[in-house]
């Protein structure tokens, strides 16, 4: 079955090496769809961090196209060749740190870092543009070929029945078809039948705007449900499995994602229900061993307190605003990557898929 | 101390038999404070209907001066005793099934009809007007007993720290100073210092719109967070206890409370966190022995999909929109009513407190 007229795209580059990104503004969907044209770094870090662009994935590919970017400008300036790199070094520094939390961000930066490292230091500021372009667009590609792959691991390991996740991890969130959401739509293109069930996803409500909206498309079945109904739903027998992406995964499988999924992990264990996590090999940092070592993003007061733009408390009221919280590696049934899936999540299942000696 | 000048009021009946219920509409704070001017039942009804009156207490208040109104229309259409008889307690059905999971709202109406059962067939239809608005002021006023007496029992068995709320359980919810809430506020009036974090408890934000409002009003720190961020929150060990108000308790202890009140509670015994129930005696139906057997009110998809009436998901998507759920009596620590606190929750405990046989 072929669906892919019907997946989005979040990123597309336009033009050669002197083109510019262009961004879907995601803060505006389901209601609008809008391009923003970045000629300038500027534009896709304030873009990253206002969730213009989203998803530990996809947040790394715009990461990356930025870096192309960075190089644009420097051909526009017309800097010599040393200025020029020394441009795009400090550009993708503020790139990589513009949200804190994943990971795939400052992996997708440093590869292409690399790059302009291998480079001869005469090269010219248009010779490092079309290097930098070239290998944003191999990690684009790439990252399709991932969600692939991971559809494919993770519809081995998922029960047939209604599915629950949390946030989006569909195309919106990746280059493809996504982690968490094209185990999803892996499972309906195998022909299964299912409903998906999305918590709406507080604060930003990614859920009810993004994965509602890719599932329509997609024809999936969607019901959307408050994030505090999710264990009402699991102890009415509704749900045969939970399934979310991440933003960082640690040496020992501790996770990092969207606020609110270590409750939904304690909930699942809570009945029973098995518990997944689907991310490409990029979200692992092996370098932090556990979940009390990741960074956690704190936001404004004002996603709380006026939802959608619209104020809900009073004056004087405070916010306790974490975009992510951590679920430790005891709670997750297994970690669906583009390498295979990892069951049991453990130090040694980690190290052996992501150095090649293990398979599904 | 006194703090009964910040207390708001939600219900406040105008004038006497021939008067009118003036009710607060909670549906538009904390950005305007607007009374209805009810002098005819179906406006009653309405306003329970959409949440404008909420919370289990003061949904009951409201059903018992709600059938003083029925006596008023009875009164203002010179309907001849025994007509007037079958008006208000047609009426008071109308009342009674307004809202299904609440046991206060019938348990209200049922003790407003014995008054009419009481009274001489041939009592006027004036007569019957100043019987019930006696009753449903005897009922108004109790309340304000039944919550000074949940604050005072409460307060012994709140361990000392921040303590995490869900829903609205204030004055805004009863007739008096609420029930969680009357408790938190015995807490801080007796010297304690802590904060309030409470939840914002989609779809209808009672906790960020009322409970943040009544807390910052009473001077005691608030601060908002997400449903979905409960979890995140004890993990980080800020929470030394859950408490909350109830819709209906059954024989064996398991409650009925606004949904996401069952996942706080999961949360809480993950984390060993004392969980407590704060409700007047009249919440528990004896009738049903089991949470199985509590109706669970289904409300409308928009409540989900238009969160304060902005569209935030497609169309297309479905919605799961119950307004409560069932927390088992296993994960409650301690019920407090007015009669003292109930710990363990089984039912003997239950049944010895409710006789009058018990004491904290």
């Amino acid at each position: 079955m072929n669906t892919s007229q019907s997946i989005p795209v979040s990123l597309r580059w336009v033009g050669e090496a002197d083109g510019q990104l262009d961004i879907l503004d995601q803060t505006l969907l389901p209601g609008r769809l809008e391009w923003i044209a970045a000629r300038d770094v500027d534009t896709v870090v304030e873009a990253i961090k206002s969730l213009r662009v989203r998803g530990a994935p996809a947040i790394g590919i715009a990461g990356a196209y930025g870096l192309a970017v960075a190089a644009g400008e420097a051909v526009r300036a017309g800097l010599a060749p040393d200025a020029a790199r020394a441009h795009v070094l400090a550009r993708g520094e503020t790139l990589a740190t513009a949200r804190p939390t994943a990971v795939n961000l400052r992996w997708a930066v440093e590869r292409c870092v690399a790059i302009v490292d291998r480079l001869s230091l005469v090269t010219p500021a248009e010779g490092i543009a079309e290097a930098l372009l070239a290998e944003a667009r191999a990690i684009h590609s790439e990252d399709r070929g991932l969600c692939a792959a991971i559809g494919t691991h993770g519809l081995a390991i998922l029960p047939e029945g209604n599915i629950l996740t949390h946030c989006n991890t569909g195309a919106l969130a990746t280059g493809g078809a996504g982690t968490a959401l094209a185990v999803i739509a892996a499972a309906w293109d195998s022909g299964r039948r299912f409903t998906v069930f999305a918590d709406e996803t507080r604060p930003l409500f990614q859920g009810s705007r993004l994965t509602a909206w890719e599932l329509v498309q997609r024809g999936i079945p969607v019901t959307v449900l408050c994030d505090s109904a999710a264990g009402h739903l699991m102890a009415s027998g509704q749900v045969a499995a939970v399934i979310v992406g991440a933003d960082r995964i640690t040496a020992c499988g501790d996770t990092a994602n969207k606020i609110g999924t270590y409750s939904l992990a304690v909930l699942a264990a809570a009945h029973d229900i098995p518990f997944f996590v689907a991310a490409p090999s990029s979200t692992f940092d092996t370098s932090i061993d556990d979940g009390s070592e990741i960074p956690i993003e704190e936001r404004s007061a004002a996603e709380v307190l006026a939802p959608l733009g619209v104020q809900a408390a009073p004056a004087g009221a405070a916010a306790f605003n974490p975009a992510f919280d951590v679920t430790p590696a005891r709670l997750i049934h297994g970690i669906v990557t583009e390498k295979g899936v990892i069951a049991p999540v453990t130090r040694d299942t980690i190290r052996a898929m992501l150095s090649g000696q293990a398979g599904t």
